[in-house]
């Protein structure tokens, strides 16, 4: 993320945005898809998710397979449960179906995809059967008018490059359309700019390499319109500016980091106080570009969230702010926290806020009711765990690159459990293809037993996130790079 | 709080608790008091709560009035709005009818109050005419088996001592229930030496002199058995073990506090890791008191709670962690805050998770959605900060007394405002009061647009909760003792 570096004058309210290039579908609130019940009998779909060959954590590591290579096999993932878990997770739209078990297969659901439907939709390198007609699952719901969209059968977008981390379980994804990637991209950097000065300009090209647009889109394959991935992109930038900002890269300290954030926090779940000081508070909105830009991405997601919505992500950031300041202590008090400790840690300082916000973006509401239910926060947590330790592996060699310790997966594990770099990296996978399984098969087991369509759109909206967050990780070579460990 | 002091090894699962001498009532799950809508057309009901006349903040300080003095009065608390919150709130259970305004005082509402209620229903020193009869408002819902209960008419509890910070704008409460407050006290004492060894012999005076018995009694009138009591009464124990244990007078600390309240907090909101590292995690809830405290009073809380207000619960136990790490990061880097920066912490360093259970200690839900509503945020947020500068009010000779600097309110007054100890005392007086009147005129608001049962109940509570609250604070004078301002 850049730094946003300038100061100024409080942010006005911010106006709506007019449409861009790409118009947004009149009528954004689109109904749950018709997604029957039986399209998470998951059981009889055992269509495994793309795996590399999991390598051995010793002897000579294998070639990494060239991405996205291994598609058509029938992999299995080492070391991960068999049951429900394995099976599950084509959730979010990865078409890739094994040929090996083709008498197992089952109907796949289809939703009625409109021939206009906007972009690219095909698996990289995979199959072109019966599998990629699933992905219809996670494409927007309301059909956008012709006029307004590319020609029903554009060609391909190219592969983006990138390799996965060789063994990493995870699922690939069809290439964000490209126009919406544009428009959001467009438009982020007019809101970044405009509304919320949120950048000098030297650090532009940062901003630019961070590829929101890319992300959202990958992470959102349901949203139905422009302006919903617009409420996902701002708080994503916000988040990552008062991060960058606060805690880390450019100006963060760990020291008096618990008052930035609460006042920071404050643009979230606002202050009631006196007539008095109010104004003073109102005003603190406004004096950096960290709480201009949650300040206005909060604005945003209200006006198109549920109060419940509104609540639950306010919650989410709640934890985030604390696993911040669990980070923040362990680096100022140079304490060397355990696996579990980390891990722990981790599961605050984690991408959680992100996927739970994917019924907003998708223009319908998971119940709170039922977003509250045991089985569905451990999914939630579960999925937030997994992405994480993605982050963990990818930004791997940045960190260490990066002035002082940062702490991640594979450096705790290198120290505590006293393994090599390499080794250490190649359990930390391990660590995220179980939190991964568990995942699958913690969200498998909820949608069986709670097929409501608003349970089921929402743990393939979790899903997609998690496939979306890999492939974004993957493919953006400005910021990441492996490791030499293979 | 006492400093539980001694470490042990993990706690096993809390073993259900046996009834005491006050056996429960069977089918704990109180019904909504059938309280109509009429109840809440308060500017039909100008029943003025009890107030002593507003110190001004130059000239002659007024004599202190003994407690209860000012109750019969029409008094009218200085520098407040007029509008609906002066009318708003006897919704906990004021008696006080002013009798200089009888013409306009409509018919109080009387909730079938059952003969046998459980205790002394008097409102110390006030009339016992139209105005007591309210009271039972906030009365258990269940009538009590008589055989389980002192006779209908006992002898009143005689009024405990303490005096009201003079000018303090608050509602006069019932004598707490003796017979509930002497059970309540009987089996906390037993939980927090048995079943989570909070604290070593020595600090058993401390831990009595807490009355936690007195508190929570007066807090949830309502609670329609002593194991809903309990409920209130564990995680408030636990809350100050935490803090005090962790944050400040028993061997608390700023240093390193984010690492040590996350894995606390893991405690309220489970880690969900992989099968590795989830048995060291396990463990660590059992490794010191604050820990033991947390699980077993959330493992109590989310039995009897749904999972939206245990969801509900655990993010205003977030918010309460993000405040204690604001006001540490400022103790570090001996940051004096502006007012409103204070008063933002205090938000979230806030009794805020006390008044918010008062649904599950009563026997009912508040439905997630009108919890979440902006209007009702509003309501529990004034609330939190209302009671939480009583506390700043009640407890500031006790902090500075404190070695070290404790931020309170009125010491942030002082250096910012430039005022005199007393005058800045005065002033966080006049803070309280216009908090106080904001959350009266939002809770009336709401009730009169919104008088569904369930949310007419939940406003009653946290009114009562901030009542209790108020009375605790002034009949602990074991804990607090006022400045010599008058």
């Amino acid at each position: 993320m850049p730094d946003p570096g300038a100061r100024g004058p409080s942010v006005p309210a911010p106006p709506s945005e007019p449409a861009g290039t790409v118009p947004d579908v009149p009528t954004p609130s689109a109904p749950d898809l018709p997604i029957p019940a039986a399209a998470f009998a998951l059981a009889a779909m055992p269509r495994p998710p793309v795996a590399h060959p999991f390598p051995p954590s010793t002897g000579t590591p294998p070639a990494p397979p060239s991405e996205p290579a291994a598609v058509p096999t029938a992999a299995r993932v080492l070391g991960g449960p068999t049951g429900l878990g394995t099976t599950a997770l084509s959730l979010a739209g990865s078409g890739a179906v094994a040929p090996s078990e083709p008498a197992s297969v089952s109907e796949p659901v289809i939703v009625s995809a409109p021939a206009i439907a906007p972009g690219p939709q095909r698996v990289l390198g995979g199959p072109s059967g019966l599998g990629t007609a699933s992905l219809s699952l996670a494409s927007p719901a309301s059909p956008a008018p012709t006029s307004h969209r590319p020609s029903p059968e554009p060609a391909p977008a190219p592969p983006a490059e990138g390799q996965a981390v060789p063994g990493l379980y995870h699922h690939p994804v069809p290439e964000p359309d490209p126009v919406r990637v544009e428009e959001v991209s467009r438009r982020i950097k007019r809101w970044a700019e405009d509304e919320v000065r949120l950048y000098p300009e030297e650090w532009e090209g940062q901003f630019d390499g961070f590829s929101i647009g890319r992300y959202m889109v990958g992470c959102h394959p349901d949203a139905p319109t422009v302006d919903h991935l617009m409420i996902a992109a701002r708080l994503m930038v916000a988040e990552n500016a008062v991060d960058d900002c606060y805690c880390e890269d450019h100006g963060g300290s760990p020291v008096g980091l618990g008052g930035r954030l609460l006042l920071a926090h404050t643009a979230l779940d606002p202050l009631h106080t006196t007539q008095e000081y109010a104004p003073a508070w109102e005003e603190s909105l406004g004096s950096d570009p960290p709480r201009r830009a949650y300040r206005s991405a909060m604005d945003y997601f209200v006006r198109m969230a549920t109060p419940s919505q509104a609540d639950r992500f306010r919650h989410d950031m709640a934890r985030l702010h604390l696993g911040y300041l669990a980070e923040a202590a362990w680096a100022e008090t140079d304490h060397d926290p355990e696996v579990w400790e980390y891990l722990a840690m981790r599961q605050f300082n984690n991408f959680r806020p992100c996927p739970t916000i994917t019924d907003t973006v998708g223009g319908y509401e998971l119940p709170a009711d039922l977003h509250a239910r045991p089985e569905m926060q451990r999914v939630i947590a579960l999925a937030g765990n997994a992405t994480t330790i993605v982050n963990d592996l990818y930004s791997y060699t940045k960190e260490l690159a990066s002035p002082g310790k940062h702490l991640n997966l594979p450096v705790v594990l290198a120290e505590r459990r006293q393994l090599s770099e390499r080794d250490a990296y190649l359990k930390a996978v391990e660590i995220h293809n179980e939190l991964m399984h568990s995942f699958e098969a913690a969200a498998a087991e909820l949608a069986a037993h709670c097929p409501l369509p608003s349970v089921v759109r929402f743990l393939k909206g979790v899903a997609a996130w998690v496939d979306g967050n890999h492939d974004w990780h993957r493919t953006n070579t400005y910021r990441y790079s492996l490791p030499d460990f293979w």
